[in-house]
C-alpha cells in the first residue's frame, strides 16, 4: 500500500523531477522563507535554476513554524505533482533550548540524559517545522587541534555508540510517523572524519581498514542499528578517496555490508570538492561519482542537476541508480507523514509554549551539572555562601558559553556565571572584574582584577576560548589557552588567595599554566543555555561534579594523538630498565589528564574486586564486581567503569577497552556492590583476515574510577 | 658447484646447528673478544648455553681486525663442520671517517658522494674484519619529533630511493666476492618504521596499503633492487601485526611480490618483543610466529635456539623451513667467500693506512660542505677574513659533532668549529666563548659572551642538540632549541652585531626565536669528523653553499605532520573564499622553511621554462626544460627540481612529486639549459585495486628551486 503510493508517484516523475529531488538548497533560495533572495556570494555563482528550486527535493536551515509552513505552502503551491520539501536542519546539541556540547554531555557518561536532550531538541525543531537533523555526530576523536573534537562524545569506539544510540532513540523516539515530536536523525561524518591530518579540518584521513573497522566506524553502525534514518558522508577521503565517492564506503558497507536503505546525503558543497580533491576533472565526472558511490543527495551544489540527466542520456548512469535514490527520498516523506500533513509538527503556538519551557531549561540545567568536569581540588570547593568572590576572567560576565553548532541559540537567553553566582552570594559579596580579554589585555584590566583579588576570600577564574576558536573550520596548533589568560593567572597570584579556575572550552587543553596556579579546576566546557546555573551549583555544593573525562587532555601538543586505548608497542616505557624504550626525552607518555578521568566533592573507595565464572567459555558469562563506598559527607555519584584488555592477539590489542561503566549515587557512608557481565562476544575483533572472532587466551579485566586507577583481574577464555 | 657445497654441509649439519646458524648475538658472548664475558644486564639474562655460542650464525658488532680474526680464529678451532661467522655491524654514515649523519647527506642531493661515503664506510669497516652494514636506513620520515629522523635522508620516496641506491652501491660495489674492502649491505626498517605514532620511537605504525605502497616501500625496494644482500625488519607493527611476524610482509610481499632471496633479520632483540608487542604469549609462540613469517636471523633474543627444535619436533614447524633460512646464511657466507677466508678483508697495517686517512678525511670534508643548508642570509654571509668574530655557543667548541650511530667515531679526531674557523682568521679575531651550555646556563656565561659580541664585528653562533637529544629512543615533544639557548640569542641581540647563526642537530627543529633574530642561519646538522673545517670554508666564503633540505622544517610542533607531497584536500587554503577551508586559526598551513629549500652565495634565475611533446603517451617522452643563470658573482651549484601533479587521479594524488633533479654548477654570469624526460611510466600510481597504472588526463610539471617556488607547465596524458 505504502510502496504503491511511491511507485504510483515515481511513475508520474519527469527526468528532470527526479534529479532535483536530489537537490538540497538553503532557505534563501526558496519561496515564502524570510532571506529569500538573500543569494550572495558562493550561493549565487552555484546558478540554480527556477525549474530546479520548483522541484528541489529538500531544504537546508529552514526553521520557525511560520517561515517553514509558507516555504512549504509555497512549494506545494508549484509542485506538479505535490511532493512536499523535507526540512532538515543541524540541530546538534539542543534547538533553541541549548545543551552542553556533545563532548561534554559525553563526559556525563548519563545516556538517559542524552537522551533526554536529544528528546528535547527534536520536541523544539519539531514544532518549528523541522523534520531532520543533522545529527548524531559521532565521529571518534584523538586530536585535540582539531575544533570539531566539540561536536563529538570523546575517543572510545564503545561510549560513543552507546551515545550515538542515546541521540538517535531521543530525536526519533520509537514511531517517527505517528510521533510528531521528534525528527529524524541523520549520523555523521561518514567515515573516519575525527582523523583529519595534523588536526586541519577537512583534511586527508589515512588509516588501515583495520584500524576504521576496530575503532572509528561502531558508532556510525550502532547509529544504524538504533534505526537512524539518515548518514551523512565526511569532507575527507577514507583510502584516497572522498567519502562522497566512495563506493567501497557507501555502497559495499553501507549498503550490502550493514544493510542500510535510508538516504546518504552529502556535506555541504562535498560534491564539487571532488574536483579540488583531484578525483574529478569537473563536475560532471563529480556527479557521476557520487551517484555510482551511493550518495543520494547532494546539499549545496548542483552536479547532480547539471549533469544526471546527460549521463543517463549517454548511458554512462542507469536510470535505476537514480530511481532509487528517489524512492529513499520519498519514503523519508512518505515516512514522516508528509504527503498527508506537509506541515508536520509545525505550530506556532506551541512554539511559544515549549520553547526554552521550563521543563527544558531544567534538563538543560540538570546535563551540564552533570557534563562539567572536577580536575582539580585542593579543599577549597565547594565553596561556603558566605565568601567574598571575586569573579574574573573573560568568561566572568559573557554569554558566548552555547558553544558552536547552537545555531539557533540565543546567547541572551544564556545564563552567564556572573548570574548564577549571583543566585548563590549577596550581591555584596560578588565582586567580578574581566581581568583581560579572550585573546588580548592590558595593564589596567589586569590591575583591577587584581584589586577585588586583594579584597576577596577566593577568587573564582573564569577563562577559556570563545566559540570561534573551536568548532568547524577552527583547528589550533596552539591548545593552550592564550597568552593574555595565562598572564592573568599569574598576576593574581600576587593576592594570595585561593583560585578556582572554570575552563569555558571546546576541546582538551594544555593546561600548563592553568592546573598548577589553581587551587581547584573545574571543565565546564561550553555548556549550554544554563551554564552559569549549573555551575554555581556546582561551585557552591548544591550539587556534586560526577563528570568524567571521555577524551584524554594531552600533556602538550607535542604528545599527540594520546588516549587511553593504544597498544602496548614492543618496548613499553613501564617495563624498561633502559634508555631505549618508546618514550619522549622532554614529557611523559601518559597525558595530563587520562580517559575516565574526574573528581567529586566525596572520596569514593574500591574494594573487594572479584571475578566470577573464570575461565570463561563462549556460553558462560563471566562476573565482575566490586564494592564502592563514599567516604565523604556527601552524596555523590561515580561513573564506575569495566576495561578489557587481550593479552596475546593474531594482531596486537588496546592496552585498555571500555566494555561497560556504570553510574551510581553512594550516600555518605553507603557502599554498593557493582556487578558487571563479559560474554565472549565483547572479546571479539577484527583479525588478520578482517574475520571478527575472539582468541582462547591470557585476558585481564580492569575495574576502577578511570583508566589508569584499576584494579586487575586476569581470566582465561577457553574455546 | 657451489651450491654443491652448500648442501653438504647442510647435510651434516645437526638440528641444533642448523638453529644456531640463526641466532646472532653481541660480541661479548665470544672467544677471542676483549670485552668476552662483559654480559651484564639483558644479555646476562638471555642465559644462551656454551653450545648455542659455539653455534652461533653471526656477531653483532665486532670490529678491528685483530679482535675479528681472534674471535673467527676461536669460533673455528670449535666449530665441528667449520662454519665461519658473519661479522656484521652499525655502519651508518662513516666508520672511523664519519660523515654527515644521513638526514644532511639527503640534504646535499649528491648520489655520487653518497655513494663514495658508504663506499670509504665500506673499506674501513672492511679492514677492520666487518662483512655487513646494518644500513642503508631508509624509512621514510614526516615526522621531527622521532629522533631517528637522522638517520634517513627525508621525506620523498623518490630522493629516498634513489641515496637508497647510492649506498647500496657504495656499500657492496659490483662484485662482493671479490672486492674485498666492501660490506654486503643490510637495508632496514622494513617497514614504515618513520611512522610511529606521535613520533614515540618503537610506537605502533598505522597507514593504509596504498600509502605504505605509495610512500614507504619504494626506498626499500629500491634498495633490492640495487642488491642489497639482507633486509632488517622494523621493531614497529604494521597493520597491528609486528613487522618481525608479519608474513604479509616478508614472505608475501618481500619473498614473493619482490622475489628477495636473501637474509632477513630482526632488529635488536624483536622476536621477543612480541611478547609486550602481544601478539605472543610467550618465547615458544614468538619463534613460531617468527619463523612462520620468513624470519632467518634473530638478534640478541633466544626464541629460536630455546624453542625451534621442540616446535618441529611437534610438527609446528616444517623442517625445510628452517633449512631455507640456513641455506640463506650459508650462501651470504659463501658468497663473501668465508669459507675460503674466514678473515676476509680484514688487515691490521690496512687498518692503520686507510682509516681517517688524508683522502677519507677529505671525503667527507666536501660531503659535510655539500650537506650543509643555508637557510637565511641578509647578506652577512660569506665573512670577510679580516672581521673580528666573536664565536660564541655551546657548539662553538665542542666535538660532538659526529651524530647518532656514529659508533666507532671518536670525538677527539673530530675538527670542532673552533679549530676551523682557526684555519680562516688570525688567532687575535677569533674570540671564544660557550655563552650556555645544551640545557642549562648561568648569568656569568651569559655575561662573558656578551663581553666577547660587544668586542666583536660578527657573532657566530653554534647552537644545537647535543648527540643524545635524537637518533634512536630519543624523541622530543618539543622540537624548540633548549631555552637557555633562545635566551642567548636574545642576550646576544643587545650587542648590536650581526648574528650568524649555525645549527648543529638532527632533526627539522622549530626555529622560532633563532632565525628572526639571526642575520644568517646555516643548517650544518650533526656534519661529522671534518664539520668544523666544511662549516668554516662555508662561512668564509671557500666554499659556497649548495645543500637543499630533503625534510620540512615545521611551523611548530602542533603542525606535524607537515610534507610537501601532501593532498590538496576538498578545501585547499588557496583558493577559499571564505573562513571554511582546511587550516590552523593560529598558524599557517605552509612549514616553516619547505622540501627542496635552500639558499647560495650567489643567485639562480629561472627563464624560459618549456615542455615539448604533449600530449604524451604511453611511447613518447616528454621533455621540460629551463634556463638555469647565475646572477652573483660567485660559482654556485643550483639542485633544479621537477615535480608532477595528476591534476585528476581515481585516488586523490600529491600536489608535487619529485621526478627528477640536477644538480649543476654555474660560473659567475653563466646560464644552463636544463632538460629533463618524463615518461608515462613516471606517471603511475597505485589505484584502488592496487593495480600500479596511470590515466589519461591533465598533469602539471613544475620545474624550479624548490618544492614552493616553480613554474607549472600542463601537460595531458592520452592512452
Amino acid at each position: 500500500m505504502r510502496d504503491q503510493q511511491i511507485t504510483s508517484i515515481l511513475k508520474q516523475m519527469t527526468l528532470e523531477e527526479k534529479i532535483a529531488q536530489l537537490l538540497q538548497l538553503a532557505t534563501p533560495f526558496f519561496k515564502g522563507s524570510k532571506s529569500q533572495g538573500e543569494i550572495t556570494g558562493p550561493m549565487a555563482e552555484m546558478g540554480v535554476s527556477e525549474e530546479n528550486i520548483r522541484n528541489t527535493g529538500s531544504v537546508l536551515g529552514a526553521s520557525g513554524a511560520k517561515e517553514v509552513m509558507n516555504i512549504q505552502q509555497a512549494h506545494l503551491k508549484d509542485s506538479r505533482l505535490g511532493i512536499p520539501l523535507l526540512m532538515m536542519a543541524d540541530i546538534v546539541h539542543g534547538f533553541k533550548t541549548i545543551f552542553p556540547v556533545p563532548l561534554a554531555i559525553g563526559c556525563s557518561w548519563d545516556l538517559e540524559l542524552a537522551e533526554k536532550s536529544a528528546e528535547i531538541a527534536a520536541h523544539e525543531a519539531s514544532v518549528s517545522g523541522v523534520h531532520v537533523t543533522f545529527a548524531p555526530m559521532v565521529d571518534l576523536v584523538r586530536d585535540p587541534r582539531w575544533g570539531r573534537v566539540m561536536e563529538s562524545t570523546g575517543e572510545d569506539p564503545y561510549l560513543n555508540s552507546e551515545f550515538a544510540r542515546a541521540f538517535v532513540r531521543g530525536f526519533q523516539g520509537k514511531d517517527l510517523t505517528k510521533d510528531k515530536t521528534r525528527v529524524a536523525a541523520c549520523v555523521k561524518h561518514f567515515a573516519a572524519y575525527g582523523a583529519v591530518e595534523g588536526g586541519r579540518d577537512y583534511n586527508t584521513v589515512n588509516m588501515s581498514e583495520r584500524q576504521m573497522y576496530e575503532s572509528y566506524l561502531p558508532a556510525y553502525k550502532a547509529a544504524l542499528d538504533e534505526g537512524c534514518e539518515m548518514v551523512m558522508t565526511a569532507f575527507n577521503t577514507v583510502d584516497g578517496i572522498p567519502a562522497t565517492a566512495n563506493k567501497k564506503l557507501m555502497r559495499d558497507l553501507l549498503r550490502d555490508e550493514w544493510g542500510f536503505n535510508g538516504i546518504l546525503i552529502s556535506d555541504w558543497g562535498a560534491v564539487k570538492e571532488m574536483i579540488p580533491h583531484g578525483v574529478a576533472e569537473d563536475s560532471a565526472e563529480a556527479a557521476l561519482k557520487a551517484i555510482q558511490a551511493g550518495l543520494d543527495i547532494e546539499m549545496m551544489t548542483t552536479c547532480y542537476v547539471d549533469h544526471l540527466r546527460q549521463l543517463i542520456d549517454a548511458g554512462e548512469v542507469n536510470e535505476s541508480i537514480l530511481d532509487e535514490a528517489v524512492v529513499r527520498i520519498l519514503r523519508l516523506k512518505q515516512k514522516l507523514g508528509l504527503f498527508e500533513d506537509p506541515f508536520r509538527g509545525a505550530d506556532i503556538d506551541l512554539e511559544k509554549e515549549i520553547i526554552l519551557s521550563e521543563n527544558h531549561r531544567q534538563a538543560a540545567r540538570e546535563l551540564a551539572t552533570k557534563s562539567c568536569v572536577l580536575l582539580k581540588n585542593d579543599g577549597v570547593l565547594p565553596l561556603n555562601k558566605g565568601l567574598k568572590v571575586a569573579l574574573i576572567g573573560p568568561f566572568a560576565q559573557n554569554r558566548d558559553i552555547l558553544g558552536p553548532w547552537s545555531w539557533l541559540g540565543s546567547k541572551e537567553e544564556a545564563v552567564q556565571l556572573y548570574d548564577g553566582i549571583l543566585k548563590k552570594v549577596d550581591s555584596s559579596h560578588l565582586l567580578v572584574s574581566n581581568g583581560c580579554d579572550i585573546e588580548t589585555s592590558s595593564p589596567k584590566q589586569y590591575e583591577e582584577a587584581l584589586k577585588i583579588a586583594e579584597n576577596s576570600d577566593v577568587i573564582v577564574l573564569a577563562l577559556g576560548e570563545h566559540s570561534g576558536m573551536s568548532g568547524e573550520a577552527c583547528s589550533r596548533a596552539d591548545i593552550r589557552l592564550p597568552q593574555a589568560q595565562l598572564d592573568l593567572i599569574e598576576k593574581l597570584k600576587q593576592a594570595q588567595k585561593p583560585i578556582v579556575t572554570v575552563l569555558f572550552n571546546g576541546r582538551p587543553l594544555d593546561l600548563h599554566g592553568v592546573i598548577e596556579h589553581s587551587d581547584a579546576v573545574l571543565e565546564a566546557w561550553y555548556p549550554g543555555t544554563e551554564g552559569g546555573a549549573a555551575i554555581a551549583d556546582l561551585l557552591f555544593g548544591d550539587a556534586n561534579p560526577s563528570g568524567k573525562l571521555t577524551m584524554s587532555f594531552p600533556y602538550s601538543v607535542g604528545q599527540i594523538p594520546v588516549y587511553y586505548n593504544c597498544f602496548n608497542t614492543g618496548r613499553p616505557p613501564a617495563e624498561a630498565k633502559d634508555h631505549y624504550f618508546s618514550k619522549y626525552l622532554d614529557i611523559p607518555n601518559e597525558p595530563l589528564l587520562p580517559f575516565g578521568y574526574g573528581l567529586s566533592y566525596t572520596s569514593f573507595s574500591y574494594n573487594n574486586a572479584k571475578i566470577s565464572g573464570t575461565p570463561m567459555t563462549h556460553d558462560q558469562l563471566l562476573e565482575v564486581s566490586i564494592e564502592v563506598t563514599n567516604n565523604g559527607k556527601m552524596a555523590g555519584e561515580e561513573i564506575v567503569q569495566l576495561y578489557v584488555r587481550d593479552i596475546a592477539g593474531e594482531v596486537v590489542r588496546p592496552l585498555k577497552e571500555l566494555k561497560a561503566f556504570k553510574k551510581i549515587l553512594l550516600q555518605p557512608g553507603e557502599t554498593k556492590k557493582v556487578t558487571f557481565t563479559l560474554s565472549e562476544k565483547q572479546l571479539r575483533y577484527y583479525h588478520s583476515n578482517m574475520e571478527f572472532t575472539s582468541d582462547a587466551g591470557s585476558f585481564e579485566a580492569y575495574v576502577g574510577s578511570n583508566s589508569h586507577e584499576v584494579f586487575a583481574l586476569p581470566f582465561q577464555l577457553v574455546k
